[in-house]
């Protein structure tokens, strides 16, 4: 299968499991029931989902399972999302090219929409009709959280705050990026490899350096995209990390030392899939996805 | 024991688990991290907490899975008191006495900070070294999650928006607390529940039924306290119900109609208790404390 057309399963296999948890929540306040539906399905790329199911259907996972653990992971990535938006945050009013949460309803909506995404995240983990075994489950409830809290997602946005208009080095960069960011892609990975009887220490390190690498990669590209990128495509503002002070790979680097760090990073996440004993290719079609798009 | 000292020691274990959980944060950035700690160790009364031990303890349960629980809930109400006093929700500056969380440190960090809190919730609930077996361990996270989301504290906080400054019946009132307060109590009896290895259908009703009263009763004697109590004793303005709004058991029942219902739901929660084969003493105390306290 092409690359392009997983991605699109994966994204309808997500849209499916999200209708079908709101579609049990049609008794919560009409208001706030439509500010998470309208966070969560925002037409995002769905990386995080998609790794879910990649990695799970390589080392054959039950199908509904990765499905619950995908959906979980994409709302605690929308959540953040809505709540980065806020005015109190980075203050965005365009996220996909279409208003955000607080912009279309309002900010205590937007904040009240990101709480209940996260708790609809370990209730979606929680479910009853996992096939997987009680322990894997928790793991897996483990595993999200701590990806989600301190010392992943939620650390890497307070650092991120903390070295807004400070001048930074590139591993206190790449310290922001691994938590912000890394830490959740590579919960994505571990949330496939947990849903899989198959799998063993080797496989589990492999596909976590290959996350790692893809992780960077990923917010590599979107420094490069923030300078060579155009609004429409992007469907937010070019040129806003600059307009923000924020620290980025091609302030650091230049833009040619961006583009090269990129192809390292590509390099090293194509090296990490080369031992593994599964079919690896859709993962490496993923790699070279991250670092070619332009959005 | 008394109540008091029940109580007491109640809080005493809470803040151990919780020092002892954020000390395994250290690496995390430390105003996110300090953000956090001020927000869940606010001197509140702990009443979630506590429902956790006096269920838990009286149904035999484990000491270190009453204190991970307990943990959690309370990680939980915290982070709805501090997206609660957030500028775009109640904007309240005072918390307890103390200044609330976007005041001590900022409207970024107050977001973020509520945000860990609930991971933290579902780590704690997710950690490794629990007694009960993992499938009644998936159920604390099941429970938890949904007396959080869109059908439990959450959709209770957008019914409140909702319904503020709108005439409401005694009916849709006691909707926004069942959802918005009670849910969670229940829940937190519920963890003590299922922390144990007794308790059966019967005395799970019953205990629900003692939950619903005692929360409902809480929230009636807080209306009343909003009117009679002092800012001083209870840590907030007194009169900022009707400053705001917001409907209330006074509001629609009269002072002595507040009052009348306050009594009916104490004599529900001692009657559900009645019938238990357990020590229901300190459940009975409790009790007595909610509708007889002063802040």
């Amino acid at each position: 299968m092409e690359l392009k057309q997983a991605l699109a399963q994966a994204q309808q296999d997500l849209v499916h499991t999200l209708e079908s948890y709101f579609h049990s929540q049609q008794d919560a306040q009409p208001r706030i029931l439509a500010a998470s539906q309208y966070s969560v399905q925002n037409g995002g790329k769905r990386l995080r989902p998609f790794l879910v199911y990649c990695v799970g259907t390589m080392l054959g996972a039950n199908k509904g399972d990765l499905d619950k653990a995908a959906a979980a992971i994409e709302c605690i990535h929308s959540y953040s999302l809505v709540h980065d938006d806020l005015p109190a945050m980075d203050d965005d009013e365009l996220r996909r090219g279409r208003p955000t949460c607080h912009i279309a309803y309002d900010e205590a909506h937007a904040i009240l929409a990101g709480d209940a995404l996260q708790s609809i995240a370990f209730e979606l983990l929680s479910a009853n009709d996992f096939n997987i075994d009680a322990s894997a489950q928790i793991r897996l409830v483990q595993s999200l959280s701590r990806a989600s809290g301190l010392l992943g997602m939620v650390g890497g946005q307070a650092l991120d705050i903390a070295a807004t208009g400070k001048d930074i080095s590139l591993s206190e960069l790449e310290q922001i990026h691994n938590a912000k960011t890394g830490a959740l892609l590579s919960c994505a990975i571990e949330l496939g490899y947990l849903c899989a009887p198959k799998g063993d220490s080797d496989t589990q390190a492999a596909l976590q350096k290959y996350g790692k690498a893809i992780g960077l990669a990923f917010q590599v590209q979107d420094d490069i995209l923030d300078i060579e990128g155009d609004t429409q495509t992007l469907g937010k503002p070019q040129g806003s990390d600059e307009a923000a002070s924020k620290a980025t790979y091609p302030a650091l680097l230049g833009l040619d030392g961006a583009k090269a760090k990129l192809q390292q990073l590509y390099d090293e996440a194509i090296a990490a899939l080369d031992n593994l004993p599964y079919d690896t290719n859709m993962l490496a079609q993923l790699a070279q996805y991250i670092i070619a798009r332009d959005h």
